[in-house]
């Protein structure tokens, strides 16, 4: 079995119907799956999860990148969240029986494509990157769509595929391959922000934390609580189980408990497995001994 | 989705030929997967894990017995294990979409048609016990084949399915529904059986501990440490972080540590999603946040 995950964002999060036409276009592909999709108003923004055999999923979105930029124009396109192309990013995740350097390599494919057959420029980003500056995708997207029109000129940000000019409403788009992200955000019972703040700093990469951690101090009003939240970029590095125990310690010193968790989205079965042997303290235990993955395997054995 | 799960013992854990021929059997239906199969030759017996669509797991289960029937004579067996059928014991265990009450229903199902067309005695246990001193299968078993010439003839020990006469060469079969068990065993950093032996009277049931926890101190010997062993017999219940975090307690009562735990044969995901959940005090979380999982349902989706 090779899967792979790709969470593709799109700038459009107010007309349904545009959503759905983009979408429609994976279903062409039956070893794809759209497991999830989600539209944000304020954002402007949409999200989908697809899931499915590589080659397909290649090709699922493509098309959807091709009917977004039939759709979406980004001269009229206003939200909070940042963006810089119709489809404005396309992560590609290596998830069963796939590498990362495979991903790397699909996401040039993909890229290739979408440059020379659309005429998008296409950045590569993250593990995918063709120079440091473009591994962090914030970086590419700095100036956004209105700014990418002087932006292109610089030799420094020539697009790795396509076309040297921005395409007139669909932008630019990044493609890339990167590790699995899980969105975890830790509920702390104190209303004092400064210590949400003064754990993230603990906890994240950037001020000296774990490595594939970044993070927040975010103030949840409605509750009366502040939130450590984050973004664990690996989480088979910076495991989840390791963060939690380092906030929960941090928080303690402040005579503040943890009072909950969350998770936003889906988890892949690896991280419950391993946070699971880790608490029950089991060195031997791995995904093959949870019934529904050998049920996945046999079926999808028989698929192929 | 509908899945059963079965994991029938069988008399025989020598001739590795025999077995073989008796798994066969379910390899018949593409609906029932053989996930898991292992001898033992001390205890000269076998246990296999078949999980699938009810009904074809029913099948497969009387193709299994009746094949058991024709190869295995209990006159001749000899093995540690207490046994008293060449199919000894049948338990069926609701995996997904199904419901305790129908497995007891399939189990009698299944059981009629063992005694009826097999000529082989039937006992229900478990959930599936017509009388309360059938729920316990040590009961049931008590006097082992050899016995059961005599035992029958008590009519306290009327079968519930079949003659009521000992089958000659296959003896008598136990069916029955129960939840999942979880073989679960808890090391210890000491060599002092006393202290296995107290912990496992604090979490068992039977002297005042947790209501689906049967337990008792194993010496390991090649390791110079001791065990608390255990079967969960509801997870759900009894849940396993609950029953692990009780033994740590117990043991630092004693200056003793875990030092490590293990799992033997497979868990259902809820039961590994419900110990990442509590363990990181997420309120918001079930198994269909779990990728495969949610591949799991497309594809038996597409399948039905």
């Amino acid at each position: 079995m090779k899967l792979i995950e790709s969470v593709p964002n799109f700038s459009e999060g107010r007309r349904e119907e545009i959503v759905r036409q983009i979408i429609e276009e994976a279903s062409k592909y039956p070893k794809v799956k759209v497991l999830d999709w989600s539209m944000d108003k304020d954002h402007n923004r949409s999200v989908v999860t697809l899931v499915g055999e590589p080659e397909q999923v290649l090709n699922a979105l493509f098309d959807m990148t091709k009917k977004a930029a039939e759709l979406i124009d980004l001269r009229y396109h206003k939200g909070e969240h940042p963006r810089m192309g119709a489809t404005d990013v396309i992560p590609l995740v290596p998830l069963i029986g796939t590498t990362m350097q495979e991903c790397v390599e699909w996401s040039k494919q993909l890229g290739k494509r979408i440059g020379e057959e659309l005429g998008i420029p296409v950045y590569l980003y993250e593990r995918s990157a063709t120079r440091p500056e473009r591994e962090n995708l914030s970086e590419i997207r700095k100036g956004e769509f209105e700014g990418f029109f002087e932006k292109i000129k610089d030799p420094n940000w020539k697009p790795d595929f396509g076309p040297d000019r921005v395409h007139e409403t669909a932008g630019v788009t990044a493609v890339g391959a990167r590790e699995f992200l899980i969105a975890f955000n830790v509920n702390l019972g104190t209303n004092n922000i400064e210590i949400a703040d003064k754990i993230a700093k603990a906890v994240r990469h950037i001020s000296g934390g774990y490595r594939y951690v970044k993070a927040m101090g975010v103030e949840l009003k409605e509750k009366g609580i502040v939130q450590v939240s984050m973004n664990l970029t690996n989480y088979k590095k910076s495991p989840i189980f390791r963060v939690f125990e380092t906030i929960k310690r941090e928080a303690a010193r402040y005579g503040v408990p943890v009072v909950g968790s969350e998770i936003i989205g889906m988890v892949p079965l690896q991280a419950v497995v391993d946070t699971f042997a880790w608490y029950l303290q089991i060195d031997d235990f791995g995904t093959n001994r949870v019934i529904e993955e050998r049920l996945l395997n046999e079926l999808t054995k028989e698929i192929e």
